[in-house]
């Protein structure tokens, strides 16, 4: 996996644009260098070896796809959020300005259909399909997440199936593209889809507990973050379902305080959590989803070796430091 | 051409999109029934007609493609610009906001690729590199605007390559997708796009003299609303490069007027426009790009008959009542 990785990280850093106008392509430069794990094409590489390619020149556009495409859907993320930082470093739009954000972030798009019209012409239907129709999700993702915001309450299936659409669909389609490029059936491609969706939303359900969970010191991000904004995690949804008449004013009291007004804000909604075990719930259902990843490697028709790689990424990803 | 430009209209106009995020698709239904007269896609299949295709069914999802390209630029562009109207009516950004016009935007742009993805494979390489370079250069067009708006002054020949940029690759890449898909080659797809292109050039010249010189009963718009804002249209610009040291201060102080405080703005810009000639060499350039359209036109190898039509459209496009 770690030389996938670096030619992954080789091809999206040594990736030419040109010059001017400075204002767009600076940024999509600045983006790309932000540096990451790069997951989602290594994914696409990694299902390519699983299905037997041996040539990654052939796969590498389809990687670089998936990288350009995430990292536009970060910028416009961003800017839509407003969020100050990415990666630790100063987003495009606060770099730049919204409008550098927008139309760099339109470019980048652009590049990764570039990139993925470079493969495989036999092929080049069926993966244009599957990159226009994660993208078409990840919008939708991003939309309902937005919408949601401004909601008081928002059911179970609601929430799931909004990361599912905004996290979870890339990393199916990232593992789709790499099948397709070699070959894989219909079959073999939607269950390393399934694989990789199901992966996304286990890791999305361990990402809402470590929020609220982790160690401080490994975490990386504020441990209680999410809790101090109100955003809406499995955590919160769960609560929301379960809690009990008489703890409602104690839950509409912390949810209008902010952790200034109301320093213990965070322990006060840890303590709600713990009392309706919305975290016992959240593992189980992270397993259940990481169950059903297994299932569906183990239904591949490959041989058993050639699908270490990849359980062996899922469980790292899956069994983080809490 | 009445008869294609219905097969675009109905073709566009009863795309169906999901109902739900509304906030996502809504504003897609909403620009894609603003009207107007849909040049670009009839363009595709009258390019098509050109090089001798019948089967039109063949053709309309590049058209569509080229539709819902030119729409997510215009929210984008809209949004950048701060437009309250597009067409008379109210722009996405303004009758949703800044968010919903983002990503309804992205969405469209993965919607044009997702149509031309449904075009003859055999042709899909082609069609996409050009869909994809004529989206990239339509990105730095958008850019270069942006970033004259706030400089002093301009070249003529950076002015000359924002506008092709930003208006006139779009013509001559829709052109090429209609001739690509009728198994064109490559010279002849090339004669195509030029026409295209210098037929752009020509009209973004002609909007610059309307704007300035039009018929207020018929151009549309307000006359001299480019002037009143200091817009760097091929009038302005020539002015500047042409001007005596004399007449600099005249100039400036109009530039750094508004028509609230000098009511004779327009006039006195006119005045000095008139002087120096700025319509006549604005003139003599749309009619040297309109000969070079015609040129490229007459040296393709096709039948004079099937030209007709082509030759027809930009004889109305580029001759309006002034």
């Amino acid at each position: 996996m770690q030389h996938l990785q670096q030619l992954v990280i080789e091809a999206i850093e040594t990736s030419q644009f040109p010059e001017t106008p400075t204002n767009l392509y600076d940024p999509i430069r600045y983006i790309l260098t932000l540096g990451g794990k790069r997951v989602r094409p290594v994914l696409t590489l990694m299902a390519a070896e699983l299905f037997g390619m041996q040539e990654m020149d052939e796969i590498i556009p389809a990687a670089k796809a998936v990288e350009f495409f995430h990292n536009f859907s970060l910028i416009h993320d961003d800017l839509m959020d407003k969020a100050p930082l990415r990666r630790g470093k100063t987003t495009v739009h606060e770099k730049w300005d919204a409008n550098i954000a927008i139309l760099s972030g339109d470019g980048l798009l652009v590049k990764a259909y570039e990139e993925i019209s470079k493969c495989n012409p036999v092929y080049l239907p069926a993966t244009l399909r599957i990159l226009s129709k994660v993208a078409m999700e990840v919008c939708e993702g991003q939309q309902l997440d937005m919408d949601y915001e401004s909601r008081a309450s928002l059911s179970m299936p609601e929430y799931l199936e909004m990361i599912r659409l905004k996290t979870s669909v890339l990393l199916g389609g990232a593992l789709q593209l790499g099948a397709i490029l070699s070959g894989a059936n219909e079959q073999q491609q939607q269950l390393i889809y399934d694989f990789g969706e199901n992966v996304g939303l286990a890791f999305q359900l361990q990402d809402d507990i470590l929020d609220a969970y982790g160690d401080p010191d490994t975490f990386g991000k504020i441990v209680g973050g999410d809790i101090m904004i109100n955003k809406k995690t499995f955590l919160l949804v769960k609560l929301m379902e379960v809690i009990a008449e008489e703890d409602v004013p104690t839950m509409q009291y912390l949810l209008h305080s902010t952790v200034e007004s109301v320093p213990t804000k965070v322990e006060d909604m840890l303590t709600l959590y713990d009392k309706y075990q919305v975290r016992e719930a959240a593992d189980e259902l992270k397993d259940i989803y990481t169950q059903r990843a297994f299932e569906k490697m183990d239904a591949l028709d490959v041989p058993n070796e050639r699908k270490e790689a990849l359980l062996l990424l899922a469980n790292n990803l899956l069994v983080r430091q809490q």
